[in-house]
C-alpha cells in the first residue's frame, strides 16, 4: 500500500481524495477501472501536473494488473490504448505525458515475458514515479531556502501542495520547507478563480500545517503589492518551454505582471520533467479551454444570467521576461533561461531524474 | 414620480432594485426611512458612485418630507444628522459626499422659511442631481465615440451601467452609446470578484441591450490581451486625485497593468464630480475594507475552510501612469493629468456642473 496526501494505492485499486468537495467534505473515491480514472482526471477529482501524472501511471498499472489478457503482446497493445485514453484527459501539463511514457517504456522491455511480470513492472514504475516526485519536491524546497527571507510574506497562486503534488508539493513545498526550517512565513493565498484551488485547497493545506495565511481575490494581488506587503511570489508550472516561458493556472501571468511592476521576485517552482525542450517558446503550448459551468456557477449558485457567453481558458503563459528564476530539483535556473534550462535538462538526463 | 434603471422615487418613498439578487431575481425594495437607506447603501442593495450619490440625495429629501419638525432650523439640524449617517455608509467614492453636500447647501438657503419649502427644495435638488448625472453620462459616451473603433473588442471591469449610474452609465455608457451609433462592439466582461458585479450585473445589462459579450474571470484578462483580443479597456471611477490616480473597484489596477504591458488603451470614465482636487495623489484615498463573507461565500456556498483569514479591500488605486485618458462630461483629459484635470475642474465649476 502506498499513501500520499490525495492518492492511495492498495489491493490493486486507486483511491483518490475528491478535491472537488474540499474543504467542505473529505471524501475518498475508489477506482478499479482506468477509464473511470481518466474521467476523474478530466473532472478534476485529482489535479495538478504531478498529481495527474502519478495517477495516470497508477491507472496504467491497474489496467495491467486487472487485465485478463495473458498474451504479453496483446497486453502491451491493451495498455497502449489505455495510455491514449489517459493522455487526452488534460492537454496542457507536459510531465503528465512523460509519466505515461515512462510506464509504457518500462513495459516495452522485451525481457518481460509474462503478463504478471509486465503488470508488476508497470506498478513498480508507477511507484518509482511517485517516489521520484516526492524526492524532487523536497529538493526544490531545499534549493529555494536561500531565496526566502525570514518574516517572508509570500503570494501563492492556485494549489501546488500535497493535494496537487503528492506531499510537499512544488511552490507550496517551498513555503512548507521554509516554515519547517524555522523561517516565519505568511502567505497571501490567491483564491484562483474559477476553480478556487487557492481558497478551497491551499488555504485548507496551510491551515493543516499551521502556517498563517490570508485569502484574497486574484485581482487584489496588485493592490496588496502596492501596499508593500509582498516579498516574493511562488507558483507552480504545468509546462515550461525551452526559453523559460511558463504555462500555469490562469491568472499566473496576471500575477507576474503585478510582481514585475512592483519589483517583487517571481519564482516558478517545478521539476525538470516540466521543462519541454521541444517547444521553443510558450506560444506553442496548447491552452485547455474548460467547461463554462466553472465560471457560471459556484456550487449550485448561478452567478451569470441564463445563456451568458463565457470563455474559460484554464491556463495562461507567462513570458520568461517576467520570471525571476525557475527552481527545479537540480537548483535555481536564472536568465538567460535558454542556457540555464538546457543545462538543467542535460544534468537531469545524466542523473536519470527526468 | 421619477424612475431610473435601479432607483424609483414616488409618493415620498424610494424604491431600489435589489442588485444583490440579480440576475436570478428582479426584486424592488421600498424605503421610507433614511437610516434604512443608509443600511441599503452599506449592504449594496444599490451601488456605484452615481447610484449611491443619487440615492443619498433622495434619502435626504425623504427625511425632509417625512419629518414632523416644523421649525426650519431644527429641521436643518435633523437633516445634517441624517447626512452624517448617510455619509459614513461607504467611504471611498467622492461624489457621494458631494451630492450630500449639494442637498445640504440647497436647504441652507436662508430664503427657505418653512419646513415645506425646505423639503421641496431638498427634493428639487435630488432631482437635479439625478438629471445632471443622466446628462453627464450621455456627454461622456459622446466624447468617447472618437476613441472607439468599429468592431471594437472592449474589456470592462465591475458594473458601470444603468444599475450603477441611473441610465447609460459611465464606462458601460461608452459601450452603449458606441453600439447605438452603429459601431459593432463586443465586450469581455470581467466577473469582478468578490461581489461579481461583472458576471451578475454587467452581463445582465449587456444581454438586455443586445450587445454581445463574453464573461471571463478577472485573472484571465492578461491572457486574453496576449491573444490580441482586446482593443480598449473602459472602467469607471470612485475617486480621481488631482494627479489622475484613480480609485475604482478592486482589480482595476491589475487590469491597467495588463493593458500597459500589451499597449492596450486604458480609459477611465467618470464625471468631473469624481475628481477630488484636494488629494494630491491616490495615496490619500481611503480604501474601504468590506466583510470577509463576500470572499468566503458565494451565495450559500462556503468556498474557504472554516476560520479562514481573509482580506477584502473593495477598491484599489491605479497610478495615473497606467491611464491613457480620463473621459468626463467635458471631454477627454490626457496626461499630464495635473493640468488637464485642473482645466476640466475649472470649466466644470464655471458651467456649474460640479
Amino acid at each position: 500500500m502506498t499513501k500520499y496526501a490525495s492518492i492511495e494505492w492498495a489491493n490493486d485499486r486507486l483511491r483518490l481524495l475528491d478535491q472537488r468537495q474540499l474543504p467542505a467534505k473529505t471524501v475518498w473515491l475508489e477506482y478499479s477501472d482506468y477509464q473511470a480514472v481518466a474521467a476523474a482526471i478530466r473532472e478534476m477529482v485529482v489535479r495538478g501536473a504531478v498529481g495527474i501524472g502519478t495517477v495516470a501511471a497508477y491507472a496504467l498499472a491497474m489496467a495491467a494488473r486487472q487485465s485478463k489478457e495473458r498474451d504479453v503482446s496483446a497486453l502491451r497493445a491493451e495498455l497502449a490504448a489505455a495510455a491514449l485514453v489517459l493522455r487526452t484527459a488534460r492537454p496542457t501539463a507536459v510531465n503528465f505525458g512523460v509519466d505515461i511514457d515512462r510506464v509504457i517504456a518500462r513495459i516495452s522491455d522485451p525481457s518481460l515475458c509474462t503478463a504478471n511480470a509486465l503488470a508488476a513492472a508497470a506498478l513498480c514504475e508507477a511507484d518509482a514515479i511517485a517516489e521520484s516526485y516526492v524526492r524532487t519536491n523536497i529538493q526544490m524546497g531545499i534549493h529555494a531556502l536561500e531565496l526566502v527571507p525570514d518574516r517572508a510574506n509570500f503570494i501563492h497562486h492556485c494549489n501546488t501542495g500535497g493535494l496537487a503534488a503528492l506531499d510537499y508539493g512544488t511552490a507550496l513545498g517551498v513555503i512548507r520547507i521554509a516554515h519547517e526550517h524555522g523561517k516565519r512565513v505568511h502567505v497571501f493565498v490567491d483564491e484562483t478563480r474559477p476553480y478556487l484551488q487557492g481558497a478551497r485547497l491551499t488555504a485548507w493545506e496551510l491551515q493543516q500545517m499551521g502556517i498563517p495565511y490570508t485569502v484574497i481575490v486574484d485581482s487584489a494581488a496588485a493592490h496588496i503589492m502596492r501596499m508593500r506587503k509582498i516579498d516574493l511570489c511562488v507558483v507552480g508550472c504545468d509546462r515550461v518551454a525551452a526559453n523559460g516561458d511558463t504555462a500555469n493556472k490562469i491568472g499566473t501571468y496576471h500575477l507576474a505582471l503585478a510582481a514585475h511592476a512592483h519589483g517583487v521576485p517571481f519564482y516558478v517552482v517545478g521539476a525538470t520533467s516540466s521543462i519541454d525542450m521541444s517547444l521553443a517558446s510558450g506560444d506553442e503550448i496548447p491552452i485547455e479551454e474548460r467547461p463554462a459551468r466553472e465560471v457560471t456557477h459556484v456550487g449550485e449558485t448561478q452567478i451569470t444570467p441564463d445563456g451568458a457567453h463565457v470563455a474559460n481558458p484554464a491556463f495562461d503563459v507567462t513570458p520568461s521576461a517576467y520570471i525571476t528564476a525557475i527552481i527545479t530539483e537540480l537548483g535555481i535556473a536564472r536568465p538567460p533561461f535558454g542556457r540555464s534550462l538546457a543545462q538543467q535538462k542535460a544534468a537531469a538526463k545524466g542523473a536519470g531524474s527526468s
